[in-house]
């Protein structure tokens, strides 16, 4: 089993749209594939469908939820919490949802380090369950990021590969050393960095042969991190299947669907597959 | 001088979209406005103009940003780190820019006590520049919200009404009190809750019919807080004002605009229009 965390510090890169797209064209492949939610924002619990619920009252999250597994001190507990996507990818794939009271929970967490590596040893109780884990992490230096950071073995960096984006990384890096530090500790290897992965690139002909070559020329320059052959481009399709809703008596109901599912034919779904083929080579897969 | 901050810990509620066409409004109708952006993802920066650059070394923001009016002990800074918004609205706004650097500089900014109240010294030696000072928050609890909202008077809750958004209430309602205890104790009145401004509304009749209606009551029953009658609904034009770009040479630069400088004859322009009214109506303007 190999665990993936999808992380950048700078917010809107698209680190949701590349979790749960890698993770459902894995699984599309024939990898069994664990999906794992931490940031409270919630972004890849709703984008896989497990939100369909408009009331409070109906929020089935609350009870099972990412927050229970770093929480619990049973070792055996994520077959509990995980659930299956619903109509999202086909197989469908396997979630540990995150929710809102993370917030909360915060500073509670945050009194004992056994909670930060709770994540670390029950993946291991499930080794044999899941080819690959795919994590999606909040964009800032929290706990749940540090919980994230121990638990993974990889790393994929979505940058936009705009100034801000690359104005973060180093205090990705620095957090990176500081996560590395404790990692060893824990007889871990460093994490490791799969690379920058270009991400919400304009398809403007002008942009791709003037602005990208010198964005990642810049990016190139300043810091010493590979960046992947595979591009995300910004296409319309990648939020039309995150929105899509069904209609059931007077509600609509979030339906969300995987851009495989949704337009498997679309460029969007061929650069999740390319995306997918470079990360399984990456991996010795 | 009144300070309204804008704050929510669900995040993707429409904060930023809040402040910056509020802000706009405001100004349009001749108040002196300063927009204040807290946040390290520097939406309302991008959003109002002043990230016009596409490469790292044309980023003219870092070395004068709100950061820097918290680290400087000169109580005059003010007007030295304030910029007129370019193209964004007529007339212009004042803008205090976040940065991403904010991210690396909050370990620092935790260490003394007195960056957390340098804003509210600081707003008091601009009472007589300004009308109105509107601050965009970070949806987190970090060090720069408590700076916000030990700066503010007036706090507007942006919220979808959806489930995550109130079950995060308790939490933003806990972290206010807080607030308050030390506001007291620099001799503040507490923070003056405007009320939940229902925002993202789907413009969908069944949902307005339907859903709209037993969400707002799900939030009555369950939070003791008022909720604002201005509604912003979702509209494709408030994304559209922010993604406008101009082309100059090989290069395609941002150029967003307020939605009352875009499509002032819009129904988002009026629900603006309609809350900057009631805005007013409540600071008793």
């Amino acid at each position: 089993m190999k665990t993936i965390a999808i992380y950048h510090n700078k917010g809107g890169v698209g680190k949701t749209t590349i979790a749960i797209n890698l993770a459902a064209s894995l699984q599309k492949q024939g990898h069994k594939i664990l999906l794992i939610d931490l940031d409270s924002q919630a972004n890849s619990t709703f984008a896989t469908g497990l939100m369909k619920f408009l009331f409070v009252e109906d929020d089935d999250l609350r009870d099972r939820n990412v927050s229970h597994v770093i929480e619990s001190g049973d070792y055996d507990f994520i077959p509990d919490v995980v659930r299956k996507t619903d109509g999202f990818n086909h197989p469908e794939i396997d979630v540990i949802p995150s929710h809102i009271n993370l917030i909360q929970k915060q500073s509670k967490l945050n009194q004992v380090a056994s909670y930060k590596t709770r994540l670390v040893t029950k993946l291991k109780r499930v080794e044999e369950d899941y080819d690959i884990v795919i994590i999606d992490t909040p964009p800032s230096r929290d706990i749940y990021t540090e919980i994230a950071l121990y638990a993974a073995d990889y790393l994929i960096i979505p940058s936009d590969l705009k100034p801000f984006a690359n104005q973060g990384l180093p205090t990705v890096l620095e957090f990176i050393s500081q996560i590395d530090e404790f990692r060893a500790l824990i007889g871990k290897n460093n994490l490791e960095i799969l690379g920058i992965l270009p991400s919400k690139i304009s398809t403007n002909s002008k942009f791709l042969n003037y602005v990208f070559p010198k964005q990642k020329e810049s990016l190139l320059n300043s810091h010493n991190l590979p960046i992947m052959n595979s591009i995300i481009f910004e296409r319309t399709v990648l939020s039309q299947c995150t929105n899509q809703t069904i209609t059931m008596g007077d509600l609509e109901i979030p339906d969300p669907k995987s851009v495989l599912e949704f337009a498997p034919d679309s460029p969007a779904a061929m650069e999740f597959v390319q995306l997918t083929e470079e990360v399984l080579e990456k991996l010795g897969k």
